[in-house]
């Protein structure tokens, strides 16, 4: 122990140093390296146009600041109940069609989708057993599989399936110590969806297989020409996550959902007051609004923001010789093959920022299936921007 | 799968519910019953006086909401760094006095003291690995170490160490697959402190043994007649977590820090990134304010408020015939053996509850020794409240 017990400093720290071995397992975002370059430049004075965003730019709507602004002068400060407020947990529930609408009992409010799934996960994992996730993939999805001791099994999926795992991949890579399926519809990085039908066959696949499904949704509502349904619409025994984040523009307020099986719900119950004793009150009462019409216009007009951004830069990208098979269906990303220019997306990336001044996430942040020949490019960002980034694109790779 | 594929639903559904067996190490809290039987018989008109919170009562002051409203009028909703936002660690390290503060990169904003320990124990602790803790100790430190998959070893304390570890008993406790003590000071339930001599050979003993120690400091500032030290007082090698729910009143807003050793700073950051994104943004601008004068002149009224109430509960719990050897240094809680009025402490305080219309908790939250015979009075409660209680405990027990 440094400067204790009069032994030499530097071999003492080393002797206790004490890393979990999970972390071998959780890499760290290779964009950082892209964004601390972009900093740098920054600073330098370079213009740098932002592609690699994984948050909308769009503020809250000012309704819902209204609703948080208005809960504290009430003094909304204290713990509320660890599953929620009730009227908030009424109204989630009330915003899913009827078809698809779960009893509001078992709408858990969490503090983002990170804390959807921490709950599912650590409700379901015991360690050793698998996780089947599509490669490529949000990472963090297989990293919490990792923090609970579970071993994530990450499909390799292209063009052919959506970018998506389907019912016959799923059945062809389950295994005796299998026991979920995480899915994320629409897809980050990808942007695509699981289309309705395979999502009954893998709701009714996964049952069969005595599995649990986890359906990751933080990105409906930003889909585009499609709306997307629920996994609810095919079974009440799926976990849904789901967020204030990206369509509802809440990001750093921390809020999200899960919905829950009702045989599960007791633990989760349990694991939310031991874990997060609960969510943000302010941010609790804010959201309370989210879903009032006037809100849903304004959340709805950015939706055709988006929907005009990507309807942009898909084509541009296209034309630069950036391969995209797939029209993305949602979210704000678009996943380009760069195979024609480069097999080393890292370092790709960093050549694009340096000699282009744009900022990409690089395919290996999003697995090892062909992540080399990717990029992720992010529309969450003006217009004027997009049109100036293509520009450089088109100057640097043209 | 209920509704699919055929089957009967019963047996389905049976057959994919597929719990971790983590939860069965996860206990629920036991004054949850209490709780629901108080709402029940207020729901009825019964006057119920409540001594079971385990917050402060007061709102969250008021230079700090309107910084809170000010950021949220200004727009800070988008996320934040992972490891938070600098002026607010550097003003957090900037709280410690000269012999303690630690370095503003080892300071780790957190949502909640629950996230900085869920950060701790995921860095540190494999399958199997032990962590001393103390009994009676707050349940949730025991449950995350349950949740990543390490065994927590409850340790009885008494009087005699004021309900709290020392070196000696770490020692002796210790085994080879043993890495980790968390220690809370105060304690909850106890209110009692580590002597700051005590804390000095815990932390070179742990140092020595090749451990991680871990020390819950989240209710600093709330003692009384005595100022606690932190154990970074004895060496930067330590995890601090703290929060500023207890002292600062902001329980709801979700946002504690954690102090991190130089060693394991890359691999919190990691997880960080990957577990949370980042604490709230608005609590985060709220917190800004937290240490400015005037805002610690108003904690230091309320300080002095939470004293006057325990030097009154506490000698009226003794003279009720409530046993209180050690009188607790700080937090807001009195843990009292009952042992001369019953020895099975959820039943006794349902029986409270429903004679005298008092709530309390029962000790079997806290752990194991002799926890059927203590009850833990909160006085997060105001003055003429507390009055009242005892008069209600007077006429059920005197």
């Amino acid at each position: 122990m440094r400067g204790g017990g009069g032994r030499a400093g530097g071999f003492a720290v080393l002797a206790m140093t004490h890393l979990a071995r999970r972390l071998q397992g959780i890499e760290p975002f290779h964009v950082m390296d892209v964004l601390a370059r972009a900093r740098a430049l920054e600073t330098q004075g370079r213009s740098i146009i932002h592609m690699e965003i994984g948050e909308p730019d769009f503020p809250t709507p000012e309704a819902i600041v209204r609703a948080g602004t208005e809960a504290l002068a009430a003094g909304r400060t204290h713990y509320l109940p660890a599953l929620g407020l009730d009227p908030l947990r009424g109204a989630v529930a009330g915003s899913y069609p009827g078809g698809e609408r779960p009893d509001p009992a078992r709408v858990v409010i969490t503090p983002g989708a990170s804390g959807a799934l921490t709950l599912a996960l650590a409700a379901i994992l015991n360690p050793g057993e698998r996780v089947l996730v599509a490669d490529p993939g949000y990472p963090c999805n297989r990293h919490f599989v990792r923090l609970f001791e579970g071993e994530p099994v990450a499909i390799p999926v292209g063009p052919q399936t959506r970018f998506q795992l389907t019912a016959d991949l799923i059945r062809a890579h389950w295994t005796r110590n299998t026991v979920a399926v995480l899915l994320s519809s629409p897809s980050n990085p990808t942007g695509t969806l699981v289309p309705d039908e395979e999502m009954a066959r893998i709701v009714h696949t996964v049952a069969e297989l005595g599995g649990v499904l986890i359906v990751d949704e933080i990105y409906h509502g930003l889909t585009y020409g499609v709306e997307a349904r629920s996994a609810l619409a095919h079974s009440p025994d799926v976990f849904i996550v789901n967020s204030f984040s990206k369509y509802y523009g809440m990001t750093g307020w921390r809020l999200g959902w899960l919905v829950v099986p009702d045989e599960y719900l007791s633990a989760i119950e349990k694991l939310a007051q031991n874990i997060f004793i609960a969510a943000s009150t302010p941010a609790q009462y804010a959201a309370l609004v989210a879903f009032d019409p006037q809100v849903r216009a304004e959340l709805e007009r950015r939706r055709r923001t988006f929907q005009d951004r990507r309807d942009y830069l898909l084509p541009a990208l296209r034309a630069l010789g950036f391969d995209i098979p797939i029209t993305p269906d949602g979210a704000f990303y678009i996943y380009a093959g760069c195979g024609r220019f480069a097999s080393d997306s890292r370092a790709f990336a960093l050549d694009l920022l340096t000699r282009a001044g744009v900022a990409v996430t690089p395919g290996i942040d999003f697995g090892r299936h062909r992540s080399g020949e990717y990029l992720r490019f992010s529309y969450a960002t003006a217009q004027e921007k997009l049109g100036e980034g293509v520009r450089r694109l088109a100057a640097a790779v043209g």
